[in-house]
């Protein structure tokens, strides 16, 4: 039953075998009491309850602390497109670091089509089972469409972790960087590899929190956006107008003339020479997984805080900062949406986590730090209740901040 | 935030705070190697091998142990259409009888539609994230078309189990009642009150399993089934003209003349008088839920046998006798379907339970009988590999009996 594929030594293979993920009861349900409460006949009058008044739901069933984790499992870490069977290992494992670091009940939700219409379709007809939707490792630029729709259709949180969960963790160590060197964001020329998913949702992260449009530039596979190039859509059409004032253009090396922060999201490689042109004592952030796209080891040669998405490595940047008490405290709050002011409440309190005790080695907390999602979570529930996106301003405790 | 509809001092609604269901992790997630196992970079060596060949996936994910419970909201308890976020509570109820009773992890899935082909399209769409799909408290007869669908297009385990679980457990039932009587099936004459989803099921269930389909005659709101009567179509047309020999016509009390079973799932009431021209020494199940069709002990005045859905009188015929073995046995399989003959394998086994002990006020085992669900998952995956009804014949263990 074995393929070549499958290595019987390899731990990992052994510690997968069941999955990763259990149900489990919340209530006994060991006797015939215990039965007639939490099933026939008693369940009948929760259920009447909720046909009278749905927002009971929130209360009175798991939704109100469940989100699905869904994908189509067409850009899976660095595999890519490997279909939604091969994509669940990685959507178990998103959901079981839900539980461990903020309670969260997670259900992975694997989808067999990547069809636009009907992925839609079928979130929004599974919503009333969950109280918010992970999106994961969707491909751009279905993902924006997709996001986009769910989050007008639905009265949950709609959160597409490989943009907005990116977002928010680079957002926060670049503020923890920034501070470690003693330098503003404004003043800071920063350079962003990659315009996916990622590149683009940090691009708008970072604008939102402080960073100059007329300094910031973004890089894709074809080099510089700039206003002027052609055969530009969408998100990167817009992002190309709004930066990069000096319309540079060309590789990546033109973009890094003097930039203080190099930000990489791209997976591709960035050559080592390209980053002699930086400005002295800046930033690099190489986050591809599991090859980053300069070694730690070069960029150090080149900026005085490095970071990557590695766990051999000080400054691990990792999206588990993020959405765990994201979505906690979006659910806590009964919040309908997930607003740029939450996401920036997010990122500022992971790096406050760590404010304090920050160092160029120490730029975030560990993705294993406790304290994380619960600060996360206040951070997001209090912001939802200050913006008024909730479901039930009352049971959300509005106003008592 | 509380209702009229809420009762603060119902032990029920303190159960239901925070639903029932809860997910956890089965592997640990303490330390940062931990995480590089579970999540990445280690999760993704576990990925690209089902990628390569999808059925490891049984093996892998959790997906091998997993059900996910499937309604529209349309026919909940006797509440009937409350929809999708009132159904709930009776799913979560669900999910954690499955756990219960056979380790299944069952997951609620309330569906924002009723519309026939999207409840196909969402479920098909869903279900490479499990390993079975339970059907519930889905209208008739949308639900027969729906089911049937979705057998045709999945290669795992669908199953309506207001069908086919209530036709298990009738069955099951009738065979103790006949070996307490010592009667044989097809010397029963055997009426069944309610021709909707459970009804047609019991009756099919019924057939396959001995009782003589000359004799076998069903009722609905509008009276006798019988070969002759107008505007009958699908399953009752079928059965119709299948059964009731004698082509009787009219009322209950018509057809329960000499009978000597009267196996009542409609949820509506049957007469007393109705009861009087039964055969004496005879059975009565009156099933539905919380209100039987005749009560249980006007039902003793007119037979040897009586049980119901109630957990407060003998003989409690509930689903949980069936659906927890059900699955567990055709997952353990990697079956593609349930047959006949594995629902036929299930209702024998729970008979087999009380087999040597059955008396007229014990013809089922207790629903929270533990060696119940062992019982019918050992005889489901067996008839599953006889039947060669499964995935992968080497991993279910085909030949080993």
């Amino acid at each position: 039953m074995a393929t070549a594929t499958v290595d019987p030594l390899d731990p990992v293979f052994a510690l997968h075998r069941g999955g990763k993920l259990a149900v489990a009861a919340t209530v006994p349900l060991t006797s015939r009491e215990d039965l007639s409460r939490a099933y026939t006949p008693g369940v009948a009058r929760v259920c009447a309850a909720i046909a009278a008044d749905p927002t009971l739901a929130d209360e009175y069933t798991w939704a109100g602390n469940a989100v699905a984790v869904v994908t189509d499992g067409t850009a899976v870490l660095g595999l890519g497109d490997i279909g939604p069977r091969a994509a669940l290992p990685v959507m178990e494992g998103k959901a079981i670091l839900f539980k461990q670091f903020a309670g969260v009940d997670a259900v992975p939700i694997c989808l067999d089509t990547t069809d636009v219409d009907e992925i839609v379709a079928t979130v929004t007809a599974l919503a009333p089972s969950f109280g918010g939707i992970n999106l994961e490792d969707i491909a751009a630029p279905r993902c924006f469409e997709i996001e986009r729709r769910l989050d007008a259709a639905l009265d949950i949180p709609v959160f597409h972790d490989d943009q907005h969960g990116t977002a928010i963790v680079v957002y926060a160590a670049l503020r923890s960087a920034a501070a470690v060197l003693s330098r503003k964001l404004p003043d800071l020329r920063v350079v962003i590899s990659g315009a996916g998913a990622a590149g683009t949702a940090v691009a708008r992260m970072l604008l939102a929190g402080g960073v100059e449009a007329a300094t910031l530039t973004l890089v894709d596979s074809r080099g510089i956006l700039h206003a002027d190039r052609p055969g530009l859509v969408g998100v990167k059409r817009e992002l190309a107008t709004l930066t990069n004032a000096e319309r540079r253009r060309g590789p990546i090396g033109e973009a890094l003339r003097g930039a203080d922060v190099l930000i990489g999201v791209s997976g591709g490689r960035i050559d080592a020479a390209a980053l002699a042109g930086m400005a002295p004592g800046g930033v690099i952030f190489a986050l591809a997984n599991p090859e980053p796209e300069v070694h730690p080891d070069v960029a150090a040669r080149h900026a005085a805080v490095v970071a990557t998405g590695r766990s051999d490595y000080p400054n691990q940047i990792n999206n588990v900062l993020a959405f765990p008490g994201v979505f906690a405290g979006a659910l806590r709050a009964r919040a309908t949406r997930i607003t740029e002011g939450m996401k920036l409440a997010a990122a500022e309190a992971i790096a406050g986590v760590i404010a304090g005790a920050a160092t160029s080695d120490a730029i975030v907390p560990s993705p294993l730090d406790p304290r994380v999602a619960p600060a996360v979570a206040d951070a997001v529930a209090r912001a939802a209740r200050d913006e008024g996106v909730v479901r039930d301003p009352v049971a959300a405790g509005c106003g008592s901040g």
